[in-house]
């Protein structure tokens, strides 16, 4: 029984890397089908690669390990769908968006559960059957709220945690929790307009395209290696909110094309920015 | 004899404003080709009408500046080319794109003189007859190379001075007299990367999109009134020398249309932003 | 009790019109929020004025009426929203993406029904406590079944019908109920890969980009006036599937945004274009 | 001395194929700068090598030729400037891009001569100490007319021959020629508008998108494989005269990007697909 498999490698570059890679895979009788390179003009190598055969795929991965420098990194990945658990707060489209693609089979991730810290959104997500937790934020320290969360998501084990709109700002304990496995939708094409009301502020600078921006959280706000960004154009007669209004749109694709890509295991972290093979 | 004039009015709106304007023309006989107001939330008018017709404009334009209230500004413009300026330091792709306009007549502007502050330039802007002036500013302080060139630019009253990819910063004593009138490309999507190294900071940053910026420049650097912005996708491949190439096109093709939307009277100033009618 | 009214004009131009119509408004009383026009270069004129004041909106379109050429057409539009029906077929994203707008607010329409001729979509629909209809084509003539769509639809009498990808053709008999009225979108960007597969068409021509039309439904298959398009980029990598996936992301989002024009009534329909004002 | 070369390859796939590849350019102590592989649907293998090293490449070749499959095509080429040759009517748009970009060292080609079927562009080449030849069509057959073409040509021995919007139709005779050497700049956004008059084609459509394609030219006019392709946004304002203004700008936007990939060896041709690697 043949199943496909996705190696992830990164690390110094070295002479021969595609070569030994692609021997280990040639006499293990694995079929390419696909692979990309890339290295850095400081040098460090990226490759990924699409194989299958009928070997386990352990020895397989033994064996490059084996035959590959130590200090080049190795994933395996299955083409399983990844566990997933978003967080959101009161606005809807991004969430809808997700659940849509979730419903019909498109999102490549199973959402195990929805988490908001207003209970707004309960009936959108209820009428998908998906469980909705209504963690309020009300009354709580920052510490305790999001110690109510890190229990509650312990249980689910997410490999990703995707913040649909989810308003409040995470604090650095917190996302040490999920090194490089938080991903946010900013509404503003980043870095221009870092922080509140990114809208209002292009209003007033009289930009005449606007953005949005999906990237990886880490602990500075906003600053986390981007993944994809699109934008629009406006004109004078866009208000600030009119311009909100149009950049829902391109959040909800933004984030769609961001998560298409991780859940598919296409992106690398190096240098706080994205390679993407 | 019929010829097309422009009237561009702005000013706190006031019921029938539009009413009294088409009355007056209407009353002189004249045909609107085309005619744009826009009211901006805080109340503020902007009115751009085209009009043809065989009475003098100059007796027009008396009975509308009578029959409009006194706090809305009239200018009234005709379909003259704009005298022009052009400034430029070494670089020459967005000289060359407006020289090759000029010499085919798509410009809409007479470029009397390129001021630049390296003599590099000279020869492709002496292939095109247009008078070159090497003015160097080393040696100088930054007040003595200004009084240079404003000595020189008084002598051709340019309607508008267009930076074309002129690297010194201009003085808010320089700027002040020609509030307005100076037009720049900046190579990012501004707010995005303001000042030095944009492309540099672009690769560091991770953006996935780049960007130029034509605006009018004022005292703040960089801070000027958006005139017309576009943009292009990046990957991981492209370095920031990559990007530098890539983002002369997209400098050049804005600041093509943002000269083309000015020499056509499109382009009003208000509170920071343009409004383009 | 003022209200907000939109006035639509088109016809043969005159001099004078503009001047007009803002003459009845402001002896009315009337404050105009908004106004465009637009002469095509054949000598068409069309206005679109949003106005309010506390005037019954009916004696100031009258007093219009009697003012202006009998050769303009005149419409006067409410705020309301539009009563609407789609017609779906299997594929669930544009749908979806319409009743999320719905629920939340954001269509500017009401959804009285959904006719599908296939079932498969009655669970997504039914989530939204809207009303489901499966009239299946088979075993029927397309004269009789578009007999039996006609008799539910004069049943909603609804100010658009809109194709969120239903896959059959309408013949000339069912479209002459609703002149203008019908909004489809196509999957190509029109007029490229008119027909059936445009994707494998698209991939066959080795395409860079594909796009996606929304447009008004004539006796011309695919041929009626366009709304709205948009693009994306593809390349050698893209399959006819993968530009099928992609391409559900463009129709969606025209979809939309030729609903919004439409739904707020700012497109007039010329000799098989449309004017957006 | 160590210098750059690069290998391209097609044809039926086969495993290992990238093994080989890496092990001989391996074992010759060669560096892979850049390496980008892409097998179709069909199962055809492209690959682009970028390597360098000390030893004479064409021992590397020779060795690699003897260890891979006959069937797979190989071609060893040097990143030296392509020559090149122009043809021209009476538009200098793209030309004129051409000759700045070659003036400034940024074409990656050397433009060797200029051939107009008019003579109108004469002063504007001759700036640029080009050879410009005017060969009129007129009072010739096409083949008269061609064979004259052929002639100077063949004095050139141009590695490709772009189409810098020359607006007579090569007959397959004379295409033959130049197989996959021929660049073209079509005025609309392929398949959409063949033939003549494109923009006033996609005026009377009502298109809200316009377009450029520059392809390859095969016998099938307008068919040949599509290289790069651009769009901009026209609105119902646009008459068909100024999108073909419009238009200009994508032309010589997109010719430029298409010429870039093809002097770099980075497009190879797959039934009538590019693949750009």
């Amino acid at each position: 029984m043949s199943s496909r498999h996705i190696l992830l490698m990164d690390g110094p570059d070295h002479k021969g890397l595609i070569f030994t890679v692609t021997k280990v895979l040639f006499e293990h009788q694995q079929n390419i089908i696909r692979n990309d390179e890339y290295v850095s003009p400081s040098g460090y190598f990226f490759m990924r690669t699409e194989f299958e055969g009928e070997i386990n795929p352990n020895i397989v991965f033994s064996a490059l390990r084996k035959a590959l420098p130590e200090d080049l990194r190795l994933r395996l990945k299955s083409d399983k769908k990844k566990d997933i658990v978003l967080m959101v707060t009161k606005e809807h489209y991004c969430l809808a968006e997700l659940l849509i693609r979730y419903a019909f089979d498109e999102l490549g991730a199973n959402i195990k559960a929805v988490v908001g810290n207003y209970n707004t959104l309960r009936p959108l997500v209820e009428k998908f059957n998906i469980p909705f937790y209504h963690l309020s934020h009300e009354g709580l320290s920052r510490e305790e709220h999001e110690d109510k969360l890190l229990k509650l998501l312990l249980r689910y084990q997410p490999e990703f945690l995707v913040l649909a709109k989810y308003m409040r700002i995470l604090s650095p304990g917190f996302v040490s929790h999920f090194p490089e496995k938080i991903i946010n939708i900013h509404h503003s094409f980043l870095p221009a307009f870092i922080g509140a009301n990114p809208y209002r502020q292009a209003y007033d600078r009289g930009v005449k395209i606007i953005g949005a921006t999906a990237h990886f959280v880490n602990n500075n706000l906003d600053e986390g290696p981007i993944i994809a960004q699109d934008v629009k154009r406006v004109s004078h007669r866009h208000t600030a909110a009119d311009m909100a209004t149009l950049g829902r749109d391109i959040e909800k694709a933004v984030l769609s094309e961001a998560l298409k890509l991780v859940f598919n295991d296409r992106v690398f972290i190096h240098r706080n920015r994205t390679i993407i093979l």
